[in-house]
């Protein structure tokens, strides 16, 4: 790959030249990475809904012409100037949010919220000079979270990529690098669910099962599942959840439910829908005494989260989470090697693949709620 | 004393005959303890606002007539049938919310909230036998939380005593029992701010200022107290506080002052007023990526916390906390070693006395909002 150092590489990518509209599969011109910048060649990249709501652009800034994607796995294929932590060859997982390890929030021990990489959805071109550097006949084509995987080339910041573990199969880990770690690390890493004990997750979609997937490698011995669609009652069972309940069989709020089929409420619970009821019950839910509901999914501008203060008071616990809390370059890695380990299962999520040229799709089965991840394979 | 065992005393007690009205000492009948219970000289008692709030009784279940007081501290007299971990003669805190040390609670290490013995306002009898222990010719006399420590003797449960150091000052230490305790747990134990931190207290009374104590205690270095009295931040320089903020004082919420004037938020914050609006704003102002809000004080019953999810997305925590997260017995005598050590300061709390034949001086003060704990002492 070096004899492409320096020079614009001209390759297929997938743009999206409206809101809404199917893609077309354009041929790109992809410039050379700039100061910390990266240009990494993609093999592998997934759908995820974040990819949909912004392509879909209701109520979000529309930025197009524009080449969304952000879950994927790739191999650098140059470096730009000051990138030392990165060569080509390596293998990487691209970050839609990153970590410059000096701002105050990369130098907590808590935070993953990246001061100068943190996820900016309206932002379409990269940091170094305001620009893009995709190109089609000199016209510039937007980037999408600093990512852009649905093209064979793209130039990321070298604070977005993590290098994962040369070994690792980039058809599978490339789910890794958003949806699976956010559920993952938000039971794992802030939920913290004890041995034995009970998790609530609402929302099954791939979020929600890795968070499910989370509490059963913590060892959590019951862990309900809630979800409006019971057709997913049964995949689920894969992840590691063991009742179902569906909020549409009945008549009283869920989180009376779940309090009465506990006994007091769940030891923890983990909110994935993005909608700003299932946060309140997921909430209300919880145990008094210990209790603690993690927030994850992304709520609606005018959502409002209410509750009696009393159900704080009761010593219950809000939390939210952002990408599982994983700090983006540094706990990726590890999420990687948990999948090598063979603790955690990853092609569970993979329950579609297209070539490249079907990315159209990805986008159908994920608007019609068909299964998981859908795998876009770059090289077909 | 043990020559009153098994028998009735006859003593002072201040009755509330009703609701708002002037207490009237009175000569009362104190029954001997039953069947887990202890019957305690109190020595020292204090004025506490939940006491003056079911005095009031807006709102509230009236329960009348009836013995307040719980803030206080005395000597065992004599132990009914089976109680075998506290004897005549040995320092005793009454506790308004038990430990049974037996339930799902108990035997979690996170929680306070005792099954059997949580603090219940509407009970107005002991548990072993639904009656009460005073009266006056034969009319029963109701107690308040389980301890009613304006009177020179009470009847407890034992699950409601806390075994002190005997050496330790009851004028002194009485007031921990109650209101410095809830809020310096509150801090130490729930908000743990580290060293170097920033923290603001919300409600600069007794409660607010024994979490600013904490703050100062867990070496936080800017500790920015909230009052709408600006007359309270002198005092509050004594508890540690660095800084004052008087809502009055700006338009814009404070909420976005405090981020402002900390750069970004604080990385703790407890609220310690009841009022909703100061928990929004104590959660609100906290710094996203790590901040922990706590609220304390007792919300009206119709209050709505409200705020966009997104603030807990951000990384922001939330959480609820009820008598300083310590569990009654056996967390409270720990309390009063720090303040043996000299590691806590009490006495700057308490800023008045009064004997107790004078106590509805201590309503006064407390309606009045002057000072911080009235100490009551019964020998007078």
């Amino acid at each position: 790959m070096a004899n492409t150092a320096g020079q614009i590489i001209r390759c297929r990518a997938a743009v999206a030249w409206e809101a809404g509209k199917p893609l077309v599969i354009e041929e790109v011109e992809v410039a050379p990475p700039q100061k910390m910048e990266v240009r990494v060649k993609i093999l592998f990249t997934s759908l995820c809904h974040t990819d949909v709501y912004f392509w879909e652009a209701k109520g979000q800034t529309p930025v197009f012409p524009r080449i969304f994607g952000h879950e994927a796995g790739g191999i650098v294929e140059s470096v730009g100037e000051g990138v030392t932590e990165l060569a080509p060859g390596d293998h990487v997982l691209p970050l839609f949010t990153g970590e410059c390890k000096e701002c105050v929030h990369c130098k907590s021990e808590e935070s993953n919220l990246c001061e100068s990489l943190r996820i900016n959805t309206d932002r379409g071109v990269m940091l170094n000079d305001g620009k893009t550097r995709f190109s089609i006949n000199g016209k510039p084509i937007f980037h999408f979270v600093g990512t852009s995987t649905f093209s064979e080339y793209t130039v990321i910041h070298v604070g977005c990529l993590a290098k994962i573990n040369p070994l690792a199969p980039l058809d599978k880990v490339c789910v890794v690098s958003c949806g699976i770690s956010t559920g993952l690390g938000s039971t794992l890493n802030v939920a913290k669910p004890t041995k034995g004990s009970s998790v609530a997750i609402f929302g099954l979609g791939a979020v929600g099962l890795a968070a499910a997937e989370g509490a059963r490698i913590a060892g959590a011995s019951r862990i309900i599942g809630i979800d409006l669609n019971s057709k997913r009652f049964e995949e689920a069972k894969k992840f590691g959840i063991t009742e179902f309940v569906n909020p549409k069989d009945h008549k009283k709020p869920i989180q009376e439910v779940i309090v009465e089929l506990t006994g007091g409420g769940v030891d923890r619970s983990v909110e994935c829908t993005g909608n700003v009821d299932a946060m309140i019950s997921a909430f209300e839910c919880v145990h008094d005494g210990w209790g603690v509901a993690v927030i994850v999914g992304i709520p609606h501008k005018e959502a409002v989260f209410k509750t009696h203060p009393m159900n704080f008071l009761h010593e219950r616990t809000l939390k939210g989470a952002f990408f599982g809390n994983y700090k983006p370059r540094t706990g990726i890695p590890s999420v990687v090697e948990m999948y090598m380990n063979k603790e955690l299962g990853l092609d569970k999520f993979i329950t579609h693949q297209v070539p490249f040229s079907e990315i159209n799709k990805a986008f159908d089965y994920m608007l019609k709620g068909e299964g998981l991840r859908c795998l876009i394979r770059m090289d077909e």
